[in-house]
């Protein structure tokens, strides 16, 4: 894949979006910006837990456990047995070798610092060539308002296993988080060549960084196109809770909803080839594709293709801006 | 061992104290209270590391690295391995499942617990019969005058592996730290039988206890035989810098040395069969054994002539009264 030196920016949560990462890293190197979602982050166990930034960190480190698509390759999890001998909580999963990250990064911010340095630390050190920016290094956190009341995101994915029915969905410290400015220069960039909207949840792992206020409106006004991957094949999620979380909520589980709901902020969709028929009623430039993604190759194909829709979408509108 | 409802105090510090501790443990079950020193503890990590507590309660829960005298039996060492990767400081072994202790304890101190209640739940939980005392709720820190400058504990004796020559010791805090209420109570127990001091290194083990003012004048005026076991077999410690550090304190390397420094404290002097010869030099009451402990026999076999030596010792005591 070679496209000159332009920029690409991706926004994403974990495991779907950094499959998706991995294959934009391998075709633009330092040249793309990966903004990830925090507002999972939690406190757990006196440990500050970055559960998407560490997914992507891994995946594009090529160190994630290909498994279960979250935590390490080759784990040991003597920790958490001895945490359980030992009377503490054990209904959230701490491997021993992710435990490192967690460690370091508590200390870390104890230390005064921020997580968007640390995440820069972490990269250089584990020689990822993209940028890895947290949407914020504030506190965001996402609530989900369910029949048995208000839960914390992990209380809700983790302890509950996404089983309480969501009613709404809020962002908490979203109107008061600041940006990464690094995330709003990148959407700002004169070299910026598009944005990919990664096949993340949209509730969950793409709207914290949407309720940013300022990336909301980066992206609004971004010069390059903005595309987003269909996180729905055949009316299902490849993983996770975004069909139920979209039934709950009473929208039609589909591509078109997906496309809907991120409205004005797109300019192309990219939509699986088994939902080729859906393509009509999506009112914007669509792509078809295989966006299941299996291996590195898929990965790769999938990821060229969505820059190369969204260098497609730029010429067009080039020749627009020439015929006006 | 038999010795009716008589209670017992250890003082002890790590490795080899923890032996003649787990000897008294078998002996005396919960009759017996062992105050540990906490002058080693430091934060790592972010971490409140207590080492001798550590390894008192891993020594007495039967999980301890019977190689090494400290950490955990089938230890393995997956999160140092990922803190190096992430450059992370190596020089203090954490294995996996140790470190479960390490942030239950931390996370337990932040949440505004003490020291005292967190051994206290850690024994219930591992099963633990004796109770386990901190010398303090409050910090007290080893800190070592070298040739190299003033070193803390963990710096001079991990980091640095003893090798500077020390030319003094102190024990920051100790004229503050208030000592742990039930190690008070615990010496002056009515029906205390006697305390025993293991064979811990008397300088960086034992004498931190001592530097607690309340703690030294409750021995100096304890109703119940004191006795020490000696931490020096034929001029050597069986483990850990005794013999060098007396050296460069300019103090004879001899049990009689170790006996003179705990001075008026003492009622009796447990020494090893090998230094008999040593018997006449000190100006105690003297029990000769065999005190290295190299399985759980010799302990329990150590630990009950120690008991009985107390026994003895306060029934000569007794008969000096009914003399008088």
């Amino acid at each position: 894949m070679s496209v000159d030196g332009t920029k690409y920016v991706a926004l994403c949560g974990g495991i779907g979006g950094a499959k998706l990462a991995l294959g934009l890293a391998e075709c633009l190197g330092s040249r793309l910006s990966i903004i990830v979602n925090t507002g999972d982050d939690f406190e757990h166990l006196g440990l500050a837990i970055s559960p998407d930034i560490d997914t992507v960190v891994y995946t594009l480190a090529g160190i994630a456990n290909p498994e279960t698509g979250w935590g390490r390759a080759e784990e040991s999890w003597s920790f958490m047995d001895a945490l359980k001998q030992l009377g503490g909580p054990d209904w959230f999963q701490l491997g021993d070798k992710d435990l490192a990250m967690h460690v370091e990064r508590t200390r870390w911010l104890a230390g005064g610092g921020t997580l968007s340095d640390f995440c820069k630390r972490i990269r250089r050190r584990l020689g990822i060539a993209p940028s890895i920016l947290p949407m914020s290094d504030g506190p965001v956190r996402t609530r989900l308002q369910t029949a048995e009341g208000e839960l914390a995101f992990q209380d809700y994915f983790v302890a509950r296993k996404c089983e309480p029915s969501v009613s709404a969905i809020r962002y908490e410290g979203a109107e008061t988080a600041r940006p990464l400015k690094a995330a709003r220069d990148a959407l700002a960039a004169p070299d910026l060549g598009g944005v990919i909207i990664c096949p993340s949840n949209p509730y969950l792992s793409v709207d914290p960084i949407l309720s940013l206020p300022a990336l909301r409106d980066a992206l609004t006004g971004c010069a390059a196109p903005v595309i987003a991957v269909t996180p729905l094949i055949g009316g299902q999620a490849v993983k996770g809770p975004t069909a139920k979380l979209m039934k709950e909520l009473g929208v039609e589980v589909s591509p078109r909803a997906v496309a809907k709901h991120y409205g004005a902020l797109l300019d192309g969709f990219v939509l699986d080839e088994v939902d080729e028929e859906a393509a009509a009623r999506i009112p914007l430039p669509v792509r078809i594709e295989r966006t299941l993604m299996t291996d590195l190759d898929s990965k790769v194909a999938l990821a060229g293709s969505a820059i190369a829709f969204c260098q497609a979408l730029a010429a067009s509108r080039e020749v627009r801006q020439v015929g006006v």
